[in-house]
């Protein structure tokens, strides 16, 4: 499929959700990841130049899982929590066990196609309860994730001047507007990475900015492969009607596997640095299979 | 650094350990790490053409932490295991907790510095009982891999004849002549993947091969800043007298990260088939601080 | 309440199911432990006259946390898995941290009133999603059995001449024979210990027995305040109209707490022994809010 | 062995530690838990009058496991921690796997004879190395605690003026007196239930009273089989000397089992209530093998 096909398929009827169910089958599990081409990749690829690398991936520190006398008292909730284990005494390596909440907002982490049902039903288009069971996904899970992603990425920095405005809904306006300044084209099969100057932690005194459904079906037109950004869906909603674009849309109608909470600033700063809005961006989850998400560690390759 | 100085300093006395002990200084977390410069990385990224990738991670398939009515038995020990959590009922989302156990013989995992101690010492000679506390790593963790590591990989295939015999070990004179047969030379700062065609199961029946000090000191010599392979150091041990050369020398003196367990099997044939035995490596593991070692999905990218 | 109000109060109609929901107010948590009155207490301090105690709890065997090289591999799923903590090097104190199954066919296992839902409600009538939320029970929850459970228990046992055959529903009938040929009467607030003569694993080739609605109505009439017995409801169902007479109508429309997987052939043998029937039974589960089951160690004092 | 021969073999002589090592062989896993003959047992039994019944244990209330969007966020550390997990949707069930940190301070648990090494062996003198194994404890564990514990339980309480001075090292004249006040006599084989009046979460500002050496070698001499208390050792140490008396002695070479964190206001107004100080203590830990320590729920039966 090249990119006239990816732009051609999708509606753009207003009144429709856009959605890639059918599109590529009904046993589907790679949804947009399906638009990373041979020519998509090889378009990746040719960003290379220099070797430097940035890393779009929070810090995580984990707390320790043991309280009590035997560690430190625990600070804060994070992402992954650590216990040491006992190898013997005196000890004959070190080691430990990690404990991990996949769907962290302190997490970047990329969510499986699985992770959000729409109607009692996954991408694309199957019950519940028979892709997702208590032993795990088995349909539209991690599984899908298991060589990687390699594919162009494109930074639209929506936070150049500033923060976004709490609250804002970002539409499509803004990223063309973004292209524009930047001079840079996001293609079919593309990453699309976002930059909206704030971070997944809810606060409920100031309202977050995120993503219209107008910017997400900008997205389905434009053939975004994957889509990154500090946020995505506000909290609180932005809109009753449609409160979580990404989320309720992006992941089980067009199966576009998500980034929560990238960390964009050092690739912002960067982007500035060389005038350059793409790199290949590299996307290597651990290889666990049949997981809803997992955290990552998205490299961007200049 | 460059490569002349790399292969200057460590000493090739037979009779002394190869160490980097002090090279980088008393609180270095780096190791074999400082060899990739500039340099090593820009001839990595040269490597990169058709942004075609292979991973060289085992898939990993998670044991259900619940066993009993509300999940299937358990089969197998596993590196994961997954609960899948209630998120209310109808299920708002899907999402589950993993509890990973990091070193574990059918995962492809990173050992970080500090997870073997010598003499009570871990790299770059720090007391153990400093460096590692019971709420986790507090120098040469996993923190030390937080951008990730790019730097080109070389393929030294010694099974493109065949597994390796049981018991064999790997010296210098292969590590060379393997060389010769691909037409590649490792320079420094290059991370090294072996293939010996065996996985690292340990089989009571039929003793593994394995890297034999020899072959260390050959990567000390040449500046190799990582280590991967299908197997490393041989269970059980090939010699009494160094019985883990790359677990006991290569970590705690060298300062050499190590991944254990890779997947080289495809990463051979695209080799083979391109004729080419360098590509640019990327390894990203989620970036968790403080840890002895981490799962990682290394990608070779060509 | 004395015992001719207990079997006043429930009906007698074979058509209706037996429930005590409203019987004890809208918000109670207890449910049949309402019925140990400080009369039935007394009948059961009364018997206790050697301190001779008899524990009705499987044995445990936890299975290692930690698999591959640090510990021996796992050899079987287990309710309990354990794992050892670091306490530095060498070790200061030992220490574990377990990971537990609380529902497993192999763990004596008290079910609070809120594990099983009837009709999206559990006991005595309130909505699940409210009594039960990701955060734990709400409601019907262990926090009911903070202080434990003291009163007299009487052994019914079916199995004096072997384990019951392969699919049999035990009726009020049988139980009525059991009281006959031991010699003794439960009152209402007694504890009901059950012995079939198997135990709770599956077994697709030989159906287990279990008990049938007629014996739970019995359970009902008779003013039982808590089961325990080696099995219960039968898998596979004995009547798929009614599959789960205890699982289904005992704990949410009864509000009866079960004891799953008792083991009770030691305390058989010495009722047979002392020709007793009857004993002071004590359940005391960690004192853990907010769970909807707990493995417990149910004492027998003679 | 009876109460006359407990009192004769432990040395009264000052300048030694008190110890129970080899006095019931190489092998032994009770310790004094051998004390309990069938005369103390009888003892204990003949309290039960009533059958009132008190909690000694500290109430948990989990810390969800799960943070992040799909449970409240965490507010403080517990010893247990909670997932639900996913039984279907809509829910077939409630359930839920929990994650125990076995010696935490604000937990009521049993520490077995193994969970304290001296010089480098645990009691009866056994090499740490080979009784506790990362794979759990294999001497000493929480296996002798199988079928329960049960004995006649004396409550010295030493609080019934007020709480004890900060920094206060309880002594056997403390001990004695206490028992001349209450009007009881505690025999060789009783369980030791202390009252101080605080509890054991450490204050940096307000030093903890805890046992001295002189109260342990009291009970030594006197028999306790079990000790229990509101707290036991002082943090920061009463005496350099001996920083724990209990942990350092009373576990290693006294192999006296200790339950930690005991919560004994109630029973303590009870006590008072009742003009009684004994009373049959029943201890029954979920019955898990090999453990180093293990949350109860003892209870007071009156």
């Amino acid at each position: 499929m090249d990119t006239r096909d990816a732009a051609a398929t999708p509606s753009g009827d207003p009144h429709e959700l856009p959605s890639n169910r059918g599109r590529w089958g009904e046993d589907d599990e790679l949804g947009t990841l399906n638009l990373i081409t041979e020519e998509a990749r090889a378009r990746g690829a040719a960003e290379v130049r220099t070797g430097r690398t940035v890393s779009l991936a929070l810090p995580i520190r984990p707390t320790p899982l043991v309280s009590g006398p035997f560690a430190p008292s625990v600070q804060d909730a994070s992402p992954v929590q650590q216990v040491m284990v006992y190898t013997g005494s005196p000890a004959m390596a070190t080691a430990e066990v990690i404990v991990v909440t996949n769907h962290h907002p302190r997490s970047t982490h990329l969510d499986a196609l699985a992770h959000m049902p729409r109607d009692g039903q996954v991408y694309p288009g199957r019950p519940l309860g028979e892709s997702v069971t208590p032993a795990g996904a088995r349909h539209g899970s991690t599984t899908a994730f298991a060589d990687g992603i390699t594919t162009r990425g494109v930074l639209l920095d929506l936070a150049s001047d500033g923060p976004l405005p709490s609250g804002y809904a970002v539409t499509s306006q803004d990223l063309d507007a973004a292209e524009e300044r930047e001079g840079v084209r996001l293609e079919s099969g593309d990453a699309l990475v976002v930059r909206c100057g704030w971070d997944m932690t809810p606060d409920p005194t100031r309202p977050m900015p995120g993503m219209s459904l107008d910017a997400v079906r900008w997205m389905h037109v434009r053939g975004v492969s994957l889509y990154a950004g500090d946020i995505g869906d506000a909290h609180p909603p932005l809109d009753p009607a449609c409160p979580a674009p990404l989320h309720g849309v992006g992941l089980p109608l067009m199966g576009m596997p998500l980034i929560d909470a990238a960390r964009v600033e050092e690739l912002a700063a960067i982007c500035a640095e060389f005038g350059r809005y793409s790199f290949l961006l590299t996307v290597a989850p651990p290889r666990i299979h049949g997981l809803t998400g997992v955290p990552v560690n998205p490299l961007a390759l200049f």
